[in-house]
């Protein structure tokens, strides 16, 4: 017996049955980290950057809020939920700028992945806003903060 | 004059205009590492991992492969084009698996985002399909490798 | 204290949180109104008019209601929800043809953009039909004209 | 009076009103056959086959999966529902390849179109990943074996 | 050396690439076959069978279209092409509509796939138009009849 | 003989076939006025209007272009093209703010719709960004101002 009892004799994929499962209300916050180098931060004003596109981060959280939206279209075994909330915050920390997710719904799954789309979504536009200028970005961590309401809750400790 | 002469005096968000440029064969190389941890490393058979979802390599492949396509509908200013070819692969390199997408198109523009995008979405669904094992799983690196057939060739240097 | 209070101190965009609220039976009821010109008008037969590329009609009843099933794909900040009814009715008005979308849902939120969404699409895809017939085409006014369920009804008087 | 009493006055189309109905756990099986040909069966490796492009009914499940999540999207008058479950079998006979697509929802309405439709696709997917050994492919039959939890339960008999 | 020569050492798919290959006017004619059975077709009146959704087959002819559009969305390894024309048709043979689909491009690859997915998405449009009058419905053939401008020409004989 | 000479003789809608026309250079210019009312307009900082969702304008130029690239998807018998330019800008004018389009493509057919379909996209986020404040929003008018490259050039005089 083994954490891989349940996979499909043919080693097939599958989704996951969650028709038993309670419904309950699930929160995710999610972060992506995008190193941008010193030549786009020294663009920055006003918490904003703006390029030849625009301003960098206003079309990031755009970008990023309809991703989350997206997720059970972009990941073959996630299931469609109805998203009930989706804030993306942008924070400038040294040469990153560091997005964050939080998404919420109430459910019988989910949020977690929506929260890790719509993060990264985010930092690929940030990325295509700012490469005309140079191609030191790289995203250099997308990682779960915390989540609630599953089977097991979870907050990262660093 | 300065990098942002170009931009529209209101700071609002816009396309650029490509219609002018020259069509060309165009290439780019990108990468994302997926760092599992040694829980999840441990399930390794013959270089593909199975969870209670199937397959974790073969569905991200498919994934990323079909998320390339969608990279005009998901970055607000990419302008669609027609991918002639997308090749994902993932190795494993101790704990991290290495995702590549090399992507080619014949256009005005384009395929860096493309392959940018194309590994993206096969990391968070290595992601997805691993994280019912453990949360220790965080996307550490997504940049470019290489590119040609733009105005300035690129390849990385490390 | 205004209006504008929870505004993001940055002033960025972001989704509402509707997690808190109740599910209740929302409908609402658009009109949008395209000014097709005499020309265009005097090919109308039995309701219908046919171009060369169909009944105009029936092709707009039919991208309307697909239409109003993405609204949130459409509407950056729309939340996504199960529309369970959309009607869309199209009639002529002396030079015009006068298209209503009504949509219904049992949900925390919604329905007015999908109305407007839906009626909307059916009006450009009525442009899409005739435009090879005329340039006199204008789409004169599109507007909600009722709607009930969430947290104050209205009804358009006029 | 007959079946055709609701019809609408014109004869337009329509998405039926179900926002009346009751919540109820509901599941279809569908089935879609497809007749590969001996060139094509005699690739066959430990209930796979290898081609150019791939394991062909690991890519088919994938894409019948995410084709099922689709439904609403390809069928103009189906409504938006939540996939809870979705699992796709391929098993070879004699010279066919058998795709069951079996789905479940608790919903107002819903899934034998979201099993047809996966059965579908996946089928389909089937056909173009073998499509460069041999032309001789069809698909045979598809149809819905049961389903439940609707107005009238149904089970094929055959 | 075999025919599966090229494959991917992992077995894993990928998409082929075109980028060298020539552009062609390229064409498609597919048929899908749906049996309606004698308690629907007892309903076609003038070519049409008018349900509670409204007309049967107009309908199927938008989704089909609709649906050909989207084939490299549905398709994993199908490259997306520019669809440059779509015909589809349904005609009553006895107990079945039989749905052709014919499609043609300007392009490097394609046009087969797109054709197979029109007809296949009009027929499961017409099943979902009709099944609330019987489940007897079954799309009991999908094919392609003959395709010009790729690598080989094809005629199905029959 | 009339214009109607070319209607498919069951009157059955179709994609025009544009496999035989020439490639150009196509541009279009489309403008959405959308009436805002006082309350509304008196929010106006610097010709941006913020509310609780975000700065309106910012949100409405970018859903905008998303949907000028979603023509093909939401009007049934677009054909698909690829968007090369499209250029939101959105000026205010009394109590309206007037949303134009500008796109551009090189190719057989297109970009009229694109120009329609992006500046109601953006006009319908404008009515969903201030729908909150207030319901006397209304899109007066949606039209085209100019197009080149086609069968016809047109210039709107007015």
């Amino acid at each position: 017996m083994n954490k891989l009892s349940h996979v499909d004799n043919q080693g097939n994929p599958a989704m996951v049955d969650v028709s038993d499962k309670k419904i309950t209300l699930r929160t995710a916050l999610a972060e992506s980290r995008v190193r941008l180098g010193t030549e786009i931060i020294n663009l920055l004003q006003n918490e904003e950057i703006y390029t030849k596109k625009g301003p960098v981060f206003q079309t990031a959280i755009i970008a990023g809020t309809q991703g989350a939206k997206k997720t059970a279209e972009l990941i073959p075994f996630c299931h469609p939920i109805g998203l009930e909330d989706c804030k993306i915050t942008i924070k400038i920390d040294e040469l990153d700028a560091v997005v964050t997710c939080s998404a919420r719904t109430t459910a019988k799954t989910g949020i977690e992945m929506e929260a890790i789309t719509g993060a990264s979504i985010a930092a690929i536009t940030i990325y295509d806003m700012c490469k005309a200028i140079s191609h030191d970005i790289e995203i250099i961590s997308t990682r779960l903060l915390e989540k609630t309401g599953g089977k097991k809750d979870f907050i990262r400790n660093s």
